[in-house]
């Protein structure tokens, strides 16, 4: 039995799929956040370069990567994929397991799938500075990456929090020549009334991304650059998913069931926006679930409707499953899933029944990932933990039920920057976070958006 | 221009290459520590399974690699070679490079290549245990690794310091479930004794290795593995250098240089054994370089003699280039290279002049480490750093000269858990360490061991 399946670099996708187009409901406008009318593409001019404007607006099917993607994508991609032939037997399922793995790339997540082509549409329209916010890290160290490469400053607003208390991922972007701001910071109107009101804040991701948007907006030579949510994102990030089309089709195998983590969409888009495809065009019945926290439950207990992306408020209205852009989730480990909407497309698809979501405690994850550690060897971010959870969950129903599904995975990224989270659970110290209904109702009550 | 070569999991190599069949004089056999007679196999009983035992005397060319450790090496081999693009323009030289990557193991670098076999050997004989030492953790986190897959209990000594300073590496290993503890420990005599002189030591790698092989020797299902410096465990490594000139062939290429760190010998050997059987099959020259760091120069200003593998006196007495077994190297970041011996098979290649080594210091290192990072996108790990910097050097030689070599080096891992190191380096704040030729006779001086 084959353990790994590898592509060579001319196998490479050369185009990304757009899902809009196979879409029996399209994702619904941006509004802007003070008349609520729609915006057109015009007004986000000055925060992306257009060709990326172009990307989240078109209904082309496919489009077409340039060849200085691929090249930078060579570093990493394609990516191999596995049979979980550990993880089978340390649970005696009869599923069959595969996991596309995409903790090799420089940055040890897929977040470079997008970082590098929003750097090299940014250097073509003669861009000299990016600004972003990041969490945890992943996503800034990911664009440090990308902007190193292709010659763009990166200005990246850091959580205080996790600045100071996770300062490796800090150095990371240092290494690849970035400079990382605490954030709030002094820097910016929106810190400075921050700070203002509680010089000792540890920031949000919501007061980070306001940072990043407000420096964008002032400087010609300057854009912005965010790591999930919006289409074109999850658009560049649908290489993994056809990768892994090829890949099955080498072993011979093709799924019943898909899934990843659920943060803003990116990650779970990537791997299954190519499979949901055969449910749209062939009238496949792939289960493609996205995996949130149990502690940030916007597909499983928010709602669908208009909402900010920051809590500040200067980006556009997004349509969403969300929890309120107020809502401040638990300081769960998986700092990447902490957002508290779901980006326009994956939220219609929720709504119009074409995709599952279910929701995992700290802990369930956790454990998951250890037994993927001991049992494939590869230790997990806490990120993709929620994806093995899902896949033990499933694997345990088949088992159950008699069946014997095909089901495979986003292993989004490796563990090496969160030993600590480990370490908490080996030692019974890692907290569940709970959120009570009245916690989520209180946050959504707070709404004033358009509802839709 | 192709950027990355692939190979399928079918490439991986079947056999293991085995220099000492083509050595034009073989290396000479350990002795006895007490009575200075050469020691057969059957001494090293108590802390190796015979089957490594015989590999390590093996005069056979070729040794079978095992199908359930091929198995496991599909797990990150066969690993990607790369043609160093962006390198190659950032220097603007005429030289090709290539690079071996071997940080997409699981540990993250080179280490499983022999942890893995070393684990399926001794589970093969029933053994129930093994005990090793660790400095900043690469080792002792591959083995941990390799015992988890194949169920053994195992126990890793590590470095005071290190336990203490660098703890992620430590949870790494509890997370594939291994016992770590601090060295010099209350476990063993050699702890106690040290502890009884100085209750705060910090430790030593010597220190570390003692304990490890005296709990071994103690009991019947326990058994003791080394990372480095033994013919086998530099054999075992050969994996990489194998699976090099399948991928250079594919490029239609053939290095005239060949780089890797030198710390104990299984990097080096791992890339360069196979390279050097065109030189003494075929007559060719390719100039094979031992990088190792000024600080800890063993090969390029220590004496070739018998000496001992570890301070208090436990292990029998190997044929080395040593700096003297008492030698303390500086704390340099690359801690995988701070031992004070090569081993039996490299330290004759050298005295036979059939391999070249150059030393380096930190700065050096670290300035080519930032550089590689930002031009290729990987972070190296400070033991990596010494081979880019040798590269950074010949292609520097090879512009002034108008000559274009085609340079290989080993990537040996990456540098996820040394960003601390990386910090210092961008702060200004990284010491250079030099060590005076007194030191070096002083150290030298204190030997008694025989003459070569």
């Amino acid at each position: 039995m084959q353990k790994k399946i590898t592509l060579t670099e001319d196998e490479i996708p050369e185009s990304w799929y757009n899902i809009v187009a196979d879409m029996p409901n399209k994702p619904l406008p941006p509004l802007h956040p003070g008349t609520h009318e729609p915006i057109g593409p015009e007004m986000l001019a000055p925060l992306f370069p257009m060709e990326l404007i172009k990307q989240e607006v078109t209904a082309d099917k496919w489009v077409g990567i340039p060849e200085e993607v691929r090249e930078v994508y060579k570093i990493w991609r394609p990516t191999p994929m596995f049979r979980a032939t550990g993880l089978e037997k340390m649970l005696g399922t009869r599923a069959k397991i595969y996991y596309k793995y995409e903790g090799v790339s420089p940055a040890g997540s897929h977040k470079p799938n997008t970082a590098v082509p929003q750097a090299y549409y940014n250097k073509q329209e003669g861009v000299k500075r990016i600004t972003t916010e990041t969490g945890a890290g992943q996503w800034g160290s990911a664009l440090s990456f990308a902007c190193q490469l292709f010659g763009i400053e990166c200005d990246v607003y850091m959580v205080r929090a996790s600045y100071e208390g996770k300062p490796y991922r800090k150095i990371m972007m240092n290494t690849w020549g970035a400079n990382v701001y605490p954030s709030p910071s002094e820097r910016t109107q929106a810190g400075r009334s921050i700070l203002a009101q509680d010089p000792n804040s540890p920031g949000s991701l919501g007061i980070a991304i306001s940072e990043a948007v407000e420096l964008a907006m002032q400087a010609d030579d300057t854009k912005y650059a965010l790591g999930s949510v919006l289409n074109h994102v999850l658009m560049h990030q649908t290489v993994i998913g056809l990768e892994a089309i090829t890949q099955l089709e080498k072993a011979g195998d093709f799924p019943d069931i898909v899934v990843a983590p659920f943060g803003g969409g990116s990650n779970f888009a990537g791997i299954a926006f190519p499979f949901l495809r055969y449910n749209l065009e062939e009238g496949k019945s792939i289960r493609c679930i996205a995996a949130e926290p149990a502690s940030c439950p916007k597909l499983t207990r928010g709602v669908f409707r208009y909402d900010l992306g920051d809590t500040v408020g200067m980006t556009p209205l997004l349509p969403m499953y969300t929890l309120g852009h107020n809502f401040i989730p638990a300081p769960i480990h998986a700092g990447g899933l902490r957002y508290h909407g779901a980006g326009a497309i994956v939220s219609q698809l929720l709504n119009d029944g074409l995709i599952e979501a279910q929701a995992f405690k700290q802990l369930e994850c956790f454990d998951a990932g250890i037994k993927f550690a001991r049992a494939e060897g590869i230790i997990p971010a806490p990120e993709a933990t929620h994806a093995i959870a899902t896949v033990i969950r499933e694997a345990q129903r088949a088992n159950e039920e008699g069946t014997s599904p095909t089901i495979l995975f986003n292993l989004c990224g490796h563990g090496h920057f969160d030993m600590a989270s480990y370490e908490q659970y080996l030692a019974g110290k890692l907290v569940e976070h709970e959120v009570t209904q009245e916690e989520i109702m209180a946050s959504l009550a707070e709404l004033d958006t358009p509802l839709i």
